[in-house]
């Protein structure tokens, strides 16, 4: 096993990828590897491998990988199950160091053969010490590497990140991957598990704490087979990286579907739950609070405590965070009356000037409006802000006027804002913002109030 | 009052608006308002009011109301909130319809002077039986007039649609709208009621009931003064028009926003919404899944029962939406033996066959898919379906493949989906079905999922 984790690095780093059933044909999955391979620009050697082709989108295809003359780093599988035992035979002679297998038809069939054959290829890959995603998964994406080793080249148009997704599922993967180009989200790997030959969350969360291009680790599950060494590892490395859970599985109904899908029963789901946040895992209950609260745990740091100040441009929204706030152990803080004052200063008494404050009649002067940002940034009562303005043609000039109190203040206590507009007129400012690590934007005042709950949930657990 | 209720009419659909405070620097409300009316493409009279300019955006000025020869029916005020009892008398005088008054200074101020301010123009407006919106809103739009009488000129982006929101908070309409243009979806009016003269919810769920263009009305509250006329009015159309509540102010210091925003108290939170449940009104706690239940409810018919057919391309996203089903009273139903039937010889036995049904083998044969659709929508067991399936380069077709079965269907039964693809992939077929009533789509499959169980939970009030 020992090997199998040396080789975790050379699988997600490889210098040259064999993808052993390449295809020409648009109908097959190994067209489509080839194409996230070639498209998503991978720079190390591709050895597309088919006994029946001479070239596949421009490369030299190869016979076999024995054949081939030259290391392989990585194997993509996509041959049908009946084939795998030989072909890992073969990997194993060759030196291969990681095996993505995408076939399917292992364990999760209902023919006991399908459970042999995994036995059978389970054997061969550790007795050689190869990692192996899969079977029965898309792939897996490095991005830090453009290395897309997956049937779908459309990850590539996802942006680098400190996010690593490990998942149970192939659709949840895709799903989240597609979010996250809606909300401009980026990502450092996707890891598709599949059926798990011997690459687990266990494994992953492992390797991903050692990697320095994750920063967060989000997993999807649906069932387990040893959940006491995930339980473990997570505990081992608890508050270095903040790990994520989305559990599925919850419904009478749902646990058949994880049994036919991936092979084991997703059973127990409160004791998962349970026993996840007492090791330090963050549990999630939907995809888009999952990537919301790790866009925020990418963006910001985590909060010291539960004090929040809720500055609106409008009162509506900060109402609306507020609630979310304040049922879920959240604290509207008193200012210290340091800050009150200058508040007082630059609002009309017309204004709600305590927390949570109404900028409304500060929009028109926006060194007001930053100054407040400022002296509130600054309260050692307050552990985070939700800042949350909507826009109106009086107010276009606002974002622009407070940007530079934002960015000056990154990374000191987390600044989460819900800054709304018609598609076109703050985008881009909110992107620069964004990606200069000094704010995390959402949708409405309450997935921005929630993303600062989980921030506070995690310090807490 | 009656005289008010009959001006309701022209209020929303005048033929002539004057613009008492237009503008032409555009750091005046009034220049706002003046662009959302031309720019908005209403196509009746426009006038705008001010004694000290000829023209404004190449509209001749009027210096008064009074002196203007000809009728006005809609009347939008910015002046000072000092100079509105004269401007409402003038108003009274010239036989004006309906009043806009966006001026802010009335009785959500600490001064006394402004709740005298706010008895007087009352007066005022009720003896001349003029319906007043506002004062401190930034107005309201009938989309079906392109009457955009408000100070944000980008609400006429939205499309026309079958919601209307009433709301008591312009950042929540101002948010809700942004919103809706990114998810494409469409209102028929925005009512911003401010401080309430004479026009609050209860006046507007009386007149949208009677609005052909109004199939679901939502509102937005943080404290009303009279819940009682309210409910009352919304229990006499019960099950007419589905109407939404979104409530803020549960939390202790939103009280305090509130009371400085709308001169209201949020108060007794829980009170409201057990009597808004028992009225008819179904109660939604955040903006999101406010606008997505809205648009369930405009696309969709009411599910006569609870039994829900889960659909999915991959098994993640069915357990997904399993999970949000079972836990809020919808039930994943067992097939009629003949849909069963059907579904096997459809699917090898390799999938999950049963409810919630994996359709992932059948991907590559989207006329297998489409049956499968089309059998478990004539399932009578069945009362609503929810459709998830993920984008991957091997089944980019199927969505064209069953595009049809899902379009010859429409309208007999609930059809929620997450069909989810990266960016310009499927937006335009989707964005097709939707608009031709087959369909809401979701980003996720839980929001898919609780779209159908607030379906379910509006039948059951």
């Amino acid at each position: 096993m020992e090997k199998i984790a040396a080789n975790m690095d050379p699988l997600f780093n490889p210098r040259s990828v064999a993808v052993i059933g390449a295809s020409d044909n648009s109908g097959k999955l190994g067209f489509h590897v080839m194409k996230s391979l070639t498209k998503g620009g991978f720079a190390g050697k591709i050895i597309p491998v088919n006994p029946g082709t001479a070239e596949i989108m421009g490369i030299k295809v190869s016979t076999s990988i024995s054949d081939y003359d030259g290391q392989v780093d990585l194997a993509i599988v996509v041959l049908p199950a009946k084939l795998i035992p030989g072909v890992f035979q073969e990997c194993a002679d060759k030196g291969v160091k990681g095996i993505v297998l995408i076939t399917a038809g292992f364990k999760e069939i209902d023919d006991p053969a399908g459970a042999g054959l995994h036995d059978e290829i389970a054997a061969i890959a550790n007795r050689a010490g190869i990692p192996v995603i899969g079977p029965n998964t898309f792939g897996m994406i490095n991005f830090y590497a453009d290395l897309n080793a997956s049937f779908t080249p459309e990850f590539s148009r996802l942006k680098k990140g400190a996010i690593a997704l490990v998942s149970q599922s192939g659709g949840i993967s895709h799903l989240l991957g597609f979010m996250a180009m809606r909300m401009d989200v980026g990502f450092s790997k996707i890891i598709g598990l599949g059926n798990r030959v011997n690459v687990d969350f266990t494994q992953m969360v492992d390797y991903l704490m050692g990697d320095p291009d994750t920063k967060v680790i989000i997993l999807y599950l649906e069932g387990i087979d040893e959940p006491r060494d995930l339980i473990e590892t997570v505990r081992k490395y608890r508050s270095q990286k903040p790990v994520i859970a989305y559990k599925t599985g919850s419904a009478v109904v749902g646990d058949q579907a994880s049994l036919s899908h991936t092979g084991s029963m997703a059973g127990r789901h409160e004791v998962y739950i349970g026993a996840f946040s007492q090791a330090g895992i963050l549990n999630i209950d939907n995809t888009e609070t999952l990537i919301d609260t790790a866009k925020a745990m990418a963006a910001c740091p985590i909060p010291d405590g539960p004090g929040i100040a809720v500055l609106s441009g409008q009162a509506g929204p900060g109402m609306a965070a507020c609630d979310v706030c304040e049922a879920n152990d959240l604290m509207i803080v008193n200012f210290s009356e340091q800050t009150q004052q200058k508040i007082n200063e630059y609002l009309p008494p017309l204004a709600l000037r305590t927390n949570p404050v109404d900028m409304g009649p500060a929009w028109y002067d926006s060194s007001a409006t930053g100054r407040i940002i400022r002296a509130v940034m600054d309260d050692e009562n307050v552990n985070g802000i939700l800042l949350l303005i909507m826009f109106a043609s009086a107010n276009i000039d606002v974002l622009k006027g407070i940007s530079n109190f934002i960015m000056d203040w990154r990374q000191k206590k987390p600044f989460i804002t819900c800054i709304s507009a018609p598609p076109g007129i703050w985008d881009d400012e909110i992107r620069r913002l964004e990606e200069s690590g000094a704010m995390a934007n959402y949708p409405t005042p309450e997935r921005a109030a929630r993303a600062m709950v989980n921030l506070w949930g995690y310090k807490k657990l």
